[in-house]
């Protein structure tokens, strides 16, 4: 079946492992005659930036689903979640001594530098009722409203463009795409991806990070897909 | 003679006329041996994604040299000019309808939608005593400190990175690069630039936009200069 969009994360998707981003991934980007949407856990004008300097249209879903956006001028549809996501923050704070990373960009969810035990500091929450995901993304430890991801981030911005979830071909790497490579029509996983995102996905690329991109539009386009 | 940095203007500098990155300027940017800073009118997060999307130190000079970074973990240098520009700005809404662009993310200027009639707006604010300039980058129109302009950017950044402007090479397209390229050690407007721009320049490309960057690393390449 043909699929009417495309979302991909960016950072370990579209990129090389240094964040820097794949010349010959953004060129095909860029090249596709479908709207490309850019997913990331990153703050929405990095997003914004990504899609303006790729060429792409500013489709974009920033802080993991918290944050979407259908155009350089258009104003952002904001989840309301970030007060739940302090309280923990302030809870855990009693335990760690925690960074806080963008925190006067970030609107919905609380990012922190990756500088303390993960695993623990889940303990710790689970004692809790905070209503929030504490996760990896390997760039930074995020605290998450646990009814937001990029799965919801793309209902939303699916609802906004008129298309379904159905409608797009997902691509990502880590656990944070996980549930955005499952709800989409088709899913794929970079190879350099994690379990949780490579066990969502129809199909992995042998190629990693951007070099995957490449070949997953590739190989999307030598089946028909897009 | 053999310069020790590079700063060069971002949107029609090192991109396409559509602001889309220039694949082969990045490419030249990420293969210099020498500190690369970028300098836009543009805010600081989106100087920051594209040093990092093209895989540069992290220097920056944002918003027409009001804010100067050295890093991606570092704080912001940002001057003190924006209630000066705030009185400015309040001053000509009263014959304008103005629209600002990234209010919440600009610290110390003020961008505006270019719908207005620039001249008339100058010829307004001649007959107030308000310390700020009204420049067109043709991305946006500023109101800013008239003390504030890349080339001070230029002077604080090189100070921070134990360099003196005379060290830089500076190439841009436009009148907001024009006291950064006469400030540098040597300056080159790509051949797009304003008549400001090449005025100010000891060398202007036969190419433009991002083709004109790679040409001008080339240049200084054949020169000897980096």
């Amino acid at each position: 079946m043909k699929f009417k969009a495309i979302v991909l994360d960016i950072d370990g998707t579209i990129t090389h492992k240094d964040r820097r981003l794949n010349l010959r991934a953004a060129e095909a980007l860029h090249a596709l005659d479908i709207p490309v949407v850019l997913a990331t856990g990153n703050i929405s004008c990095y997003a914004m930036a990504a899609a303006k300097l790729i060429g792409l249209g500013g489709y974009v879903i920033a802080e993991n689903g918290g944050l979407v956006l259908t155009g350089y001028d258009k104003l952002p549809l904001v989840s309301n979640h970030i007060e739940e996501c302090e309280k923990a923050f302030t809870f855990l704070s009693k335990h760690y001594n925690l960074t806080k990373l963008d925190p006067e960009y970030r609107k919905t969810e609380i990012a922190l530098s990756r500088d303390f035990d993960l695993e623990k500091a889940r303990e710790i929450l689970k004692s809790q009722d905070f209503e929030v995901d504490i996760i990896d993304t390997k760039y930074a430890i995020h605290i998450k409203s646990n009814e937001i991801n990029k799965s919801t981030g793309l209902k939303n911005i699916a609802k906004l463009m008129g298309l379904n979830p159905a409608d797009f071909v997902a691509v990502g790497d880590s656990v944070n795409d996980a549930e955005m490579i499952r709800s989409a029509g088709f899913g794929i996983a970079v190879a350099n991806g994690d379990a949780e995102a490579k066990n969502a996905a129809d199909h992995v690329t042998k190629a990693s990070y951007g070099d995957g991109a490449v070949e997953a539009i590739e190989y999307l386009r030598s089946k028909g897909c897009i």
